[in-house]
C-alpha cells in the first residue's frame, strides 16, 4: 500500500464532513473498517450514507472486528498497550495483502487528534510492515465544538483555559487547580455529579435525528441528565455523549 | 433580520470548510464581515474565495471595521469587555438595517466555540434590539486539529487530559500541576520557553500555500521557532500560530 489517509468525519451529522475529506476520499481505494458489533449499527449506517452520498468513485470495504477489551483493568496503560497491539497485528495483514500502488482510508468520528486510537495503530502498522506507506490526516470538527454549537456558546470563559479530559480521569483524579472550565469524553459514568454548583451542557447523539441537549446547574439537571442518558443508551444499545462544565 | 448564522470555516484551508457550512452559506443574503486593516489582506482573500468558490446564489458583503482595542490594558477582562460593546454597538446598526426576512451570517476562523468573541458580540446584539434573531452555530475545524493533522499525531496523552489555553495566561501563570499536555493559542511570545524539557510542535499559517511546521524538544528548536515566527511576520505583516507541548 502506498498511502493511508486518516479522515475526521465530524462528530454524527453527514453534513459536517468537510471538502478536504471528500476530495481524500475519492481518491481511496479501500476503506478499513472496525467492526464494533451490532448495537452499533445506527453508526455503522452513517458512514455508508457518507460514502454512498460523497464517494461515487470506484472503492471496497474491508471490515474487521474489534479485538476484545479489558474494560476495568488493574493497569489502564498496560491494557491500553495491549488493545493497541492487537488492532495492529489485524490492520498489518489487511494492509499486507494490498496492492503496492493502493490507496487506504480510516474514517473517524470527530477528529483523529483527539481521544482516538487510530492515529496510534497506523504508527504501529507502519513499524512492523517491511514497506511503510504515508500516512496523511485530514482533520475534522470534534464532537466538544459540535456540542457547543447546539448550545449555542463559547467553550472558554473570557481569556481563561480550557481542559479537555475523560470521565475516568475526572472520576480519578477530580479537575486541576485552577481550571475554570472542562469538556468531558468518554464518560458513561455522569462525573460531572462530582462537581456541585458547577454548570454543565451536555449533548447526546449530537447531529443525529436524536440528538439531545440539556443545560443547567449540576445540581437542577443533574439528576435529568442520568436519566436520558440511561433511557438513550437503554433503547438503542449504545449513547454518544459529551458535556462541558463551568465553575460559575 | 430573520436569522444569524455564525460559521466555522477552518484553520485557514479553503477545503475544510464542512458541506453544512456551504449548506448554510447558500441560504445568506448578507455577509457581515470584520475589517482588519490592510496587512490581514491574504485571510479576507481566502475568506473570499470560499465565497466565490462554494457560493454561487446572490449575497451581499457588507464590511465594518474593527473598533481599536487596548492591547496592554490594566484590566484584561474589563478591557474585552468595553471592546465587546464596541463591536456590538457597530453590528447592531447594520442588523437593524436589514429586513426583517434577511438572513445574515458571520464567518469564523476556526470554529467559533474556542477564542472567539462572535458568539459573545452577536448575543450582545440580540440583547440591544427590539426584534431578536435566530442564531445558528455551524462547527468548524479548530486550529489545534489542523495542527495536530499537520504533524500527524493526536494531542492527548494516552487517557490523559490535555488543556487548551492562551500565551497570555501560560506566560502568567503556567501550567496548572497534573497538565502534561497543552495546546496554546494566541501566542506572539513563545512562551514555550518557559517549558524546558517539554517537546513542542509548532504550526504558522496552517493549511496555508505558506503553511510552517517545526517539532522538537523546546531545548533544541525553541530559538529556531522564534526565529521563524519573527520572520513569516516581518514579511506578510501578520502570522497565525498555535503549538501544542506534552511534558516528557
Amino acid at each position: 500500500m502506498r498511502t493511508m489517509h486518516v479522515i475526521g468525519i465530524g462528530a454524527g451529522d453527514p453534513d459536517q464532513v468537510t471538502v478536504a475529506a471528500i476530495k481524500a476520499m475519492n481518491t481511496v481505494d479501500v476503506f478499513f473498517v472496525i467492526d464494533k458489533g451490532a448495537q452499533k449499527q445506527e453508526l455503522v449506517d452513517v458512514r455508508t450514507r457518507i460514502l454512498r452520498e460523497h464517494v461515487p468513485t470506484d472503492h471496497r470495504v474491508v471490515e474487521f472486528t474489534d479485538p476484545p477489551r479489558d474494560r476495568a483493568p488493574s493497569d489502564y496503560d498496560d491494557a491500553v498497550d495491549t488493545w493497541h497491539d492487537l488492532r495492529a497485528r489485524m490492520l498489518a495483514d489487511l494492509v499486507d495483502a494490498e496492492p503496492s500502488e493502493s490507496v487506504g482510508a480510516m474514517l473517524v468520528w470527530g477528529d483523529p487528534s483527539l481521544y482516538d486510537s487510530t492515529l496510534r495503530v497506523v504508527e504501529r502498522v507502519r513499524a512492523v510492515l517491511h514497506s511503510p506507506f504515508e500516512v496523511s490526516v485530514i482533520p475534522g470538527v470534534t464532537s466538544p465544538s459540535a456540542l457547543a454549537a447546539a448550545h449555542r456558546i463559547v467553550m472558554n470563559r473570557v481569556g481563561e483555559p480550557v481542559l479537555t479530559t475523560t470521565g475516568r480521569r475526572l472520576r480519578d483524579e477530580g479537575l486541576p487547580d485552577g481550571v475554570t472550565a472542562a469538556v468531558v469524553m468518554l464518560d458513561s459514568d455522569c462525573s460531572f455529579r462530582s462537581l456541585p454548583g458547577w454548570h454543565v451542557w451536555w449533548g447526546a447523539n449530537l447531529g443525529t435525528p436524536g440528538e439531545v441537549t440539556l443545560a443547567g446547574p449540576v445540581d437542577d439537571i443533574g439528576d435529568e441528565i442520568v436519566a436520558r442518558r440511561a433511557a438513550l443508551r437503554a433503547e438503542a444499545g449504545w449513547v454518544m455523549d459529551t458535556y462541558l462544565v463551568h465553575r460559575p
